[in-house]
């Protein structure tokens, strides 16, 4: 039995995206993000969607960079700690949340240490959609610890153990499971 | 110790978006899409990414409509199906798929009965990002399934059981085991 719930922004999952970005004094801003993903392959893209009072949006305007952090399992406090405090109140979040902001190789924004896997984005568009703005950016680069590659240097889900995000009932998940191989268990359907 | 993979298309996680539209003739198509999110609240609006060439995107430039299905564990097989076929070779692919297409209440689209999360877009901008359109949809509608529902009547995430993508080992992952509460956990590093 179908019930409708209404017009409502609900996503399974949504990620827990981890947007750092430098404030004005070189000190280093994050926002925990739920609202975004890939957009574009060839140039890899990434979107996110922010309000416009964020700190982090005046950052990215003046850059016209930020990087994309995936939250895990390990810092899931922390990533939770830059949802609650505002860049508005508190100078250098980053540092605040006991984490190490490095300047990124590739773009003008920093990106966090102690997280093990970083997107670094060059802007390629800031548009408005509804309260939000939704913006576009290049990936030009990811830096992962070696710790989460597997021996072939590709990502390993289960060594990353990244978290996403329920936003029906607020909670962080564990993303990190894997089920089954895409592009393969569904063969058996494929009529001969 | 960090290392440089390049310009990748990754995100960890990305969900598993099945997008249905209507063909010309009537019949329901779907695609698999892990290229998504939200990317508005003030209207709830989805943002997907698909390449040119997709039925799908026929279907939605026509109808201006289209519906996204939350792929979960149950339906794992026939997620990955809609992934593997192409609308272009086989006519009515859910029904192909052993799926029910029902026309949604709101929108010029279809969902699919079996999948116990759908949400009801509307187009409001097809864009292009490098070899993708980036279609934004305003949702108009969640339709969800009872069985999925908590006592509240709001979606359950461990009742839902939705699959996530990890686009570096090309694996489906759970994404359901609640391992944290938002906007609480982080408290603990706030300063007093």
């Amino acid at each position: 039995m179908k019930r409708n719930l209404g017009a409502k922004d609900l996503m399974f999952p949504a990620p827990v995206l981890i947007v750092a970005s430098y404030n004005e004094d070189g000190s280093a801003n994050a926002m925990n993000v739920a609202w975004g993903g890939i957009c574009s392959s060839n140039p890899p893209a990434a979107a996110i969607s922010i309000r416009g009072q964020r700190k982090t949006l005046a950052n990215i305007n003046k850059r016209q960079a930020f990087t994309i952090n995936i939250a895990n399992e390990e810092l899931m406090a922390e990533a939770d700690y830059f949802g609650i405090v505002s860049g508005n109140n508190v100078a250098d979040k980053v540092k605040s949340a006991g984490l190490t902001a490095v300047k990124a190789e590739h773009v003008d924004a920093p990106y966090i240490e102690e997280f093990p896997v970083a997107l670094e984005c060059r802007v390629l568009s800031i548009t408005d959609i509804g309260e939000h703005k939704h913006i576009v950016g290049e990936i030009v680069n990811v830096v992962a610890d070696e710790k989460v590659l597997d021996a072939g240097g590709k990502i390993d889900t289960a060594l990353l153990k990244a978290i996403g995000f329920d936003p029906a009932g607020g909670n962080y998940i564990a993303a990190s499971e894997i089920v089954g191989k895409a592009f393969s268990i569904g063969a058996v359907l494929v009529k001969k």
